[in-house]
């Protein structure tokens, strides 16, 4: 895991529609709380088998009041066959109770809008983000269990 | 794993779209192989996490002019999410390449004909058809490995 | 899985203690039955997280009266930390119950009798013997549970 | 995971043999360092498939300037078969490369002398030491990766 080295005030997601939330969510929201921000599509097979079996694992571990799960259904392929409506069943079958935003379709792009904003090279990927909103974890793939809560233990543990 | 005391001919599928298949695939067509009929919706977990993989493992595993594996997409809830846009999609991630047809949507019926027909509790159901066939297995839930393998042969052991 | 090309009559294991059985397992003894013979060493990690686990279940799955599984033993390395005293212990805490029986120590030798007789390459090695008593399968290493199954299952269908 | 309500100075182990260590590994000597103190047995199959991978993984994945694994081979039942000459090779076949002591034996005790000082319910047990030497979690059985790396992290970032 490798930690930025200048400090980048993590950008706001663009969001057509929200899962598991009655409000739309905001980073500025959720400010003094550490960010576990992942990108996901409910057909990326390593999305399924790993990456949001573990989202869901820190959303029910990390206590709310320090750390907030937040996912992005950041679609680039196969649009047609992952619409909301396909996105929202996933979300009831695969027990996922974190909030999570479909990710704004690009106009003539095949990357949707926050994807192309914070640069990410694939699915799953994850941002880690502090307690004021920088980002200080970025990487595409898997990461390990005890690397990861470490890691967010370490961000967390830096206080307000 | 059970068997049917009565010997019952296994009813053809009722299929509106084959992939992996440039024609319609029949039973009648499987005639002196092993058939293992398999059930599955794309957006059941157990189906994503074990039965389509075994699935797709016994097609791999067993040479082709002995056993067939066809799958049915027998959608019988959330049926605006899981429509055959999707399923392609889907098959093309999960890189399954054994045939697989979309089961024919019930008429004021949540439930799809084939599923109906053969009485299906649920997905991931299975059903395993002799070379004359006849149903000679079916069953609903997983099914280890080591046991699917040993009947399959028995079955096609057999002969004709 | 390869078979061998000429028939070879598996050669009696030769071995100095039982555990699981009240009198000395022999191939002759059982005659008329599939034999599922393997061989491991209780330090041996890819035995222990595999091939043991997968031998215990092919014991339980198939019906005793057509497939008998038997173990060996074979201790080639660290000969002071794998006696039949750890062996025993390693045996209860592990739920093994199936027949095990201690590859006799050579002479002057590292290898064990029965692992030179057969030309065991490692642990595990697995050899699957017909109900007449000849060697139809000899392998090292990892075998998939599918196959497997399958393969015993095609040996057991040929009869007495 | 719990913690100890009390400020309690963790004892300590009273080892005769030490493995993957020149010298005596003592908890005075690891001060200012977090110890993840773990007890086992190597015919324990609770320890061999989770406890020992994970805390061998801990050791690779903490910097050993903040994090310090020490194992505790605490037998206390079938002690001929898990004496000091199996336990090399076990470590030596399972390449694990932090320290790991030989609990005292009890005499005319079946349980050994550290196991008893810190009142061990069984194996695997796991202790977190902090960098002043205070025990702050004590637990029998398994603890989940995310779970342990944060709690870990936690009692790290406390500094010393």
């Amino acid at each position: 895991m490798t930690q930025q080295k200048a400090p980048v005030l993590a950008p706001e997601p663009d969001v057509v529609q929200w899962f598991n939330s009655d409000a739309p969510v905001t980073l500025a929201g959720l400010r003094g709380k550490v960010v576990v921000l992942h990108a996901f599509q409910m057909l990326c097979p390593g999305c399924v088998s790993k990456a949001l079996p573990q989202m869901q694992k820190v959303h029910e571990v990390f206590p709310e009041e320090h750390v907030a799960v937040v996912g992005l259904h950041t679609v680039f392929e196969h649009h047609d066959a992952m619409t909301p409506v396909s996105l929202e069943a996933f979300i009831h079958e695969y027990r996922l109770t974190h909030p999570i935003g479909v990710d704004r379709p690009g106009e003539g792009d095949v990357f949707p809008s926050t994807m192309r904003t914070y640069g990410f090279r694939g699915t799953p990927s994850l941002v880690l983000i502090d307690r004021r909103g920088f980002i200080r974890h970025h990487s595409f793939g898997a990461v390990e269990d005890l690397v990861l809560g470490a890691t967010i233990a370490n961000i967390a543990a830096e206080g307000p």
